[in-house]
């Protein structure tokens, strides 16, 4: 199983937010879907299996919103691993080829969200489990607010991380400013307004310390990829655009996240740490080989965690990394060039497709004013709560280098 | 990508009617995985990966579910293909151990129905896409009746069945018949009662001609396989009771399906006709090899429609190969020995496995009162509308044999 994989064609539809844009889900498949295949040069009568994630709508609506592409016959499988289905999605599409079950196969990710979907007790909203066993410690250790689950989840991390590491508000609200500051270059960014530091934290509380602007938006939208074998690589002369998949891993909770006591460990840190120390190990490379990274932001203590759990800083030096200009253009690398989710969106099927098209992107050097300057090794990390996170590596040229 | 798989161990719940049980679903899939796994003789611990299927529950039930069995950090994929996600979690689960990816893999489904959830406009009802599309002409056609609509779409094909072929309600009546009778003998399943021809001619109407002991009824349960390497079964010495998936095949609708004005073509029948050419020639089998059939008897009508596509009998013969005998026990196979969907249950995401389940018990020679003498090809058909179909080939002894 040791075959090559490369993703040769990637699309996204700008993200949206909700109820701006008259569409159905099918009618973003559709776009995300053709942008990715004009991407490949290639027709949907090539794809020979395609993966299709979302955590709302209903069953089968892979093959629905595929129907408008082409009904062709070939094996679909309907995924979802919360907010980080759109890379199981992907990671599916690759061992397909990987193992030799496809050349072509096609990986998309989409979500139509509605108003309050993530409201508590909402009846849309995802049950983050295993964490719904958790909910009701946590609510009597805390109070319980209205905001939504997700929010007070990780506004409790970031509470825990001040106090124990001494870490900021200003420095978790660092990472907002970076990220909305880097998404007025993305033309498919839900948001592209600058924002001051004094803008972001006096922002409305959502749960302390995070403000509106440290939270992901409620968004719809979609992204797709199209992974290839090395023969269909060379066959078709695209080791100029081909970008290696070298390693990918996805893991799950492990029962200790929840014996801790600690709300960092609940919200995925540990995931995070395991599965980077896996991709790691499995490229041959650290963190330090790698370039740009598009990592899970779906608030912003949650940039600071992944910084430490990638390996980017000790444990607790997150708040200072962002700090420094390390993880921005002119630092040691660029961390969510794209705006991640809180300034592009996070449409929760496709943000795992979205960050794949951005270092697919970035590592091509087809991002424009966004371009991270010689980036030649991209990480990808995806987090659901309850969940799975899913950490990709990817490298540029690395088919050109062999001649 | 030639490793063998083998199913190692099986488990389900009984299937029940709705609102029978006290049970949530995690409380379903423990049990169901604890059969599985005492079944193989294996720890939860020794599961590499997971494949949890089922089509009403929210996004990662399969972690909230597994959380009672054990959080190990293992992949784990929650997936669905409507009527069909039972066998695809399956096929992933074989596709894992076959590529090498886990030695040891999980297939797991389930469902927890709700009342009503099938009937037209239920918001909990799966969209049978793409057939959405063709609701409307539908409706126009042949006006729209408040039964289910699945059944509609069963009962219209009956018709088309009866029109075309001059097969008889008599014919399609003796499926359910057969169909109870075998589940007599059948503990797994939520009917086990015997019913003439007469009485299930003259059970309640739904869509004519199917009456209600001719369609599946509303279930709960869950089931559950272990499916492991070559490598596994024989370093674990478990030759005896490990049974073979020689071949599997999963696809979906091509676009002519909707196009020949066909309720039969609607159906699925031509993804059932496209996906048992696949896995024989994959096999290098034919229908005539095999002993033992689970099919996609959702309406007794669509087990007639399945002979035809499996090649047990010419397009149009189904209804007289039911009459003749040749699909029960002392006939040429023995088809739905559990009673099939129509008695045995049919909670959605559970019927891929419960499929398994029973023809692993019966290659293993250990169905007991149902035991089909001398049983040794098994074959799985499983049918989503709109939708995948998945057929699997089985085979008991075929290490054995080899020495």
């Amino acid at each position: 199983m040791s075959s090559r994989t490369f993703v040769i064609g990637v699309g996204m539809t700008k993200f949206e937010k909700i109820e701006t844009r008259d569409w159905e889900y099918p009618d973003m498949v559709v776009e995300a879907v053709g942008n990715a295949l004009a991407d490949a040069g290639i027709e949907y009568s090539a794809v020979q299996r395609a993966a299709v994630g979302y955590v709302f709508e209903q069953s089968a609506a892979g093959q629905r919103a595929l129907y408008d592409v082409g009904l062709t016959g070939i094996p679909v499988v309907n995924v979802n691993n919360n907010c980080a289905t759109g890379s199981t999605a992907l990671m599916l599409a690759r061992e397909w080829v990987q193992s030799g079950l496809a050349d072509v196969a096609l990986a998309v990710g989409f979500e139509k969200m509605t108003r309050g979907a993530l409201s508590p007790g909402a009846g849309g909203m995802p049950k983050v489990t295993p964490l719904d066993r958790h909910l009701k410690v946590l609510m009597a250790n805390r109070g319980w607010a209205n905001s939504p689950m997700t929010a007070q989840f990780f506004g409790n991390a970031a509470r825990e991380h001040m106090e124990r590491y001494g870490t900021t508000a200003e420095q978790i609200a660092a990472v907002a400013v970076k990220n909305h500051r880097h998404s007025v270059n993305n033309p498919y960014a839900q948001f592209r307004d600058e924002y001051t530091l004094e803008q972001v934290m006096g922002d409305k509380p959502i749960h302390e310390p995070l403000t509106r602007s440290q939270c992901s938006p409620t968004s719809d939208g979609a992204g797709a990829a199209v992974v290839v074998s090395e023969r269909f690589v060379r066959e078709h002369g695209l080791q100029d655009r081909a970008v290696e998949i070298l390693a990918q891993t996805l893991v799950t909770d492990t029962g200790e996240a929840f014996e801790t006591g600690s709300d960092i460990d609940v919200v995925g840190a540990p995931m995070t740490r395991a599965a980077a120390e896996r991709v790691f190990a499995a490229a041959g490379l650290t963190v330090g080989d790698v370039d740009v990274i598009e990592l899970h932001d779906c608030f912003s203590i949650n940039e600071i965690l992944t910084y430490e759990g990638l390996g980017m800083c000790a444990e607790g030096e997150g708040g200072k990394l962002v700090e420094s200009g390390a993880t921005t253009y002119g630092g040691r690398w660029v961390v969510n060039p794209s705006g991640g989710l809180i300034s592009k969106g996070h449409p929760l099927g496709a943000t795992g497709l979205a960050q794949c098209a951005e270092l697919t992107w970035q590592l091509r050097g087809e991002a424009g004013a966004r371009q991270v300057d010689g980036a030649k090794v991209g990480l990808q990390h995806n987090l659901g709560l309850g969940g799975a996170c899913v950490v990709t590596l990817y490298g540029a040229g690395t088919l050109d280098q062999e001649g």
